[in-house]
């Protein structure tokens, strides 16, 4: 990703903070990350997030979508001796479609899938005040509705550096171009 | 407390929410928990929450408190062979004084004291967007500014029953009037 790009897509998620209310300080600002899972295609599949604590037992981190943009397909192993990451997905603004492990409950999935690796699809869709929690070690992919999709995540330690993806393609860091 | 009283402050609870913009679903509003300590002023000390998780890991919620309420002073100790609650209070309206333990860095705060117990003066001013992590077993209690205030929780598993307050008369379980 360019340093141009990088930064158009931390504009963006910055209006959708605003659209759902959500203040954050400037260092916050400052440091939103965005991940375009080595891809080089962030529009479609991509993830804007900005930490708000990740201590040896807490995590805390809102998440911005933006519209028909997808998270690939990933799963939370045990680290370090913990046992993998537990998280609740609530969602603050626009809609969620989120999808794990268990029958297939829908038919209209495969004019979401973008060029990555699915394998679970069973559908949850989550609007505002809606939440759903995620057990350790069980797959996961989402996207965000036509408007994006603003997502608080609730979990115990964060450690995105050993998330297995479903595609072993993708890496976890961004690289940006000089 | 009565029943007209508790409903009275759910009420109230609800209409922050909606200043904050924070969205519920409406068995979370009809799920609003209020607490008066067992005072019997729960407009000066008391709390209002609702709780979006509480697993064996993690726990979120959301916290009003009405213009000057006060929360009282308490810790979280060891529960069940786990470490004491970790909790990372995070401001998103109004204004919070929260104090913790350590050197008492304000002359403001003999007016702010109620017909309780404390013992903790070391002042932090949390405004929208600012947090504080509180670790486990650090006495604190915490008052809303002039126009009350709306408060996300992020913490491990919130085990309020067996938190121990400063004041030995308050009791964490609210008993209502029939």
């Amino acid at each position: 990703m360019t340093r141009r790009e990088y930064d158009a897509q931390v504009q963006s998620t910055l209006e959708y903070f605003e659209k759902a209310q959500i203040v954050l300080t400037d260092e916050e600002k400052a440091n939103v990350e965005v991940a375009d899972f080595g891809m080089g295609k962030v529009k479609e599949l991509g993830l804007q997030l900005v930490v708000y604590i990740n201590t040896d037992r807490v995590c805390a981190k809102e998440m911005v979508l933006l519209p028909g943009q997808t998270c690939p397909e990933h799963k939370h192993v045990p680290t370090n001796g913990q046992a993998g990451k537990e998280e609740t997905f609530r969602c603050r603004y626009g809609e969620v479609y989120l999808y794990v492990e268990g029958e297939k409950n829908t038919d209209a999935i495969s004019a979401k899938l973008i060029e990555s690796e699915f394998s679970v699809f069973h559908e949850i869709i989550l609007k505002p005040g809606e939440q759903y929690t995620i057990m350790p070690e069980t797959l996961h992919w989402f996207q965000a509705g036509p408007d994006g999709a603003v997502i608080s995540e609730f979990s115990t330690r964060s450690t995105d550096e050993t998330d297995v993806f479903t595609d072993k393609r993708l890496i976890r860091e961004t690289k940006i171009e000089v």
